[in-house]
């Protein structure tokens, strides 16, 4: 009968309030891919929490930063807006407004693990279907940011240990030379 | 009846153990104003996936990396706390919580397209409203940021090029001053 | 009776075509711990809004730059996978996947506002579990990072402004230099 039907679709948590889902929720999609798939916008007052904690993780490396920055340097960025249509179903205002970002499509040659193929088809107003839609993680390229300020700042370092050093041996020539020259000029003054 | 009732909030989807929903959907808020909005704190263990697909995109224009490090030079940060109960029904640790970030009001003048109004109302404890509040989209700062990092890279490298100049110059007129210095003492001594 | 159990888990909202609930919402996890709880990935077409209006917070006080890029610079980025069946309801691909990010562990002695510790207990495949799993919050280090480039563009100008000053004085050192080594050697000449 349809209470189960209905308990199906959502059960109540042991918790007090708390209602859950096993498998996949759409929202403005009848075929969601993820856990979660939003056809639109998400607004939340709090923040987004991700786990990190060491525990559950394994074959832990370093990552070099200063390939970070080369990498971060090769990313194009664009203003762009998203075809007509294609934003069906979702705010419509997300189509008409002004994005900036990267190109899947350019991101994948740089960053292959921020872009998933997915089995998303998205129709197109000239009658035409983009199949196995591109997604990117942008907390991926986040974390690329970061290594890329840490190998600007060790560049910083550097540039300013090579400053330091030309304007101490800049300051001393001078000095040096000005009385150099002083005595070049008292034994000319001599002879 | 009812099992239309039910089935009106939340559909099964053609794939297995998916459920969808058209429309929006609030979690603690009775007026979702996107496709999904939550008052309180979101957890997800896996990556959050936005479409970056070129084939959806059009009128696409690169970004100068220059301006956009001047932008992000602009944006002042603050650390504040929410004020007392406008974070009522979502997490309560929120409110308490030490926050950093920008103000939506000065980033709309550096980066209007980061900043939407919305027709929220929020409620202040000491008997005012917050009409048409503010919400920000971070991932358009994160995207600033990135080009801001480009930005800083291109003055790095102009900087190692001055300072290679430098070195250089610096280098030979001290081997030229010394061979001069040289020759002019040895010319005095001939003298 | 079940009508009202039904309605009890999601109501209609008197905005069309929106549903709410009041409390937790776990998707593939039966103990959600916050508004919000996805085991699994998040796929959104639009943008993820945050209120950032600064009539709603207090306190405000400016965040200093310099300690963000230091802040920024002690993180250590890895790379790293997550353990055997600690994804276990959640996309299965993202276990394998490669991932890059920080260790919740160090990241809370640099930035501890980052850092939660929640009441989850994470089984793993050896038989231990994890509990008290720690998560971050991403925004907070993008945030940081804004500062730290902008405590980098600091550095950048003050790099500038002492290559100017060398170039300037280099220039006029060696224009000086050639006028008094001419006068010098005439000199010389004259003896």
């Amino acid at each position: 009968n349809f209470d189960n039907d209905c308990d199906y679709l959502w059960l109540k948590s042991s918790t007090p309030e708390s209602i859950y889902h096993h498998g996949r929720v759409g929202i403005n999609t009848d075929k969601p891919e993820e856990a979660l798939s939003v056809n639109g916008n998400i607004r939340v007052t709090g923040c987004i929490e991700h786990p990190s904690d060491m525990r559950i993780k394994t074959d832990i490396l370093p990552v070099d930063s200063s390939r970070q920055l080369e990498r971060v340097c090769q990313m194009r960025l664009y203003q762009y807006r998203y075809k007509d249509g294609v934003m069906r179903g979702a705010n419509p205002s997300n189509e008409s407004r002004h994005q900036v970002g990267v190109l899947a499509q350019e991101l994948r040659d740089i960053l292959p693990d921020a872009v998933h193929e997915t089995n998303t088809d998205v129709p197109l107003s000239d009658g035409g279907t983009v199949s196995k839609l591109l997604v990117i993680n942008k907390d991926r390229i986040l974390m690329e940011t970061v290594g890329a300020v840490q190998g600007l700042k060790k560049i910083a370092d550097d540039v300013n240990h090579r400053l330091d050093s030309l304007e101490k041996g800049f300051s001393q020539t001078h000095t040096l030379k000005n009385s150099k020259d002083r005595f070049s000029r008292e034994g000319t003054g001599e002879t």
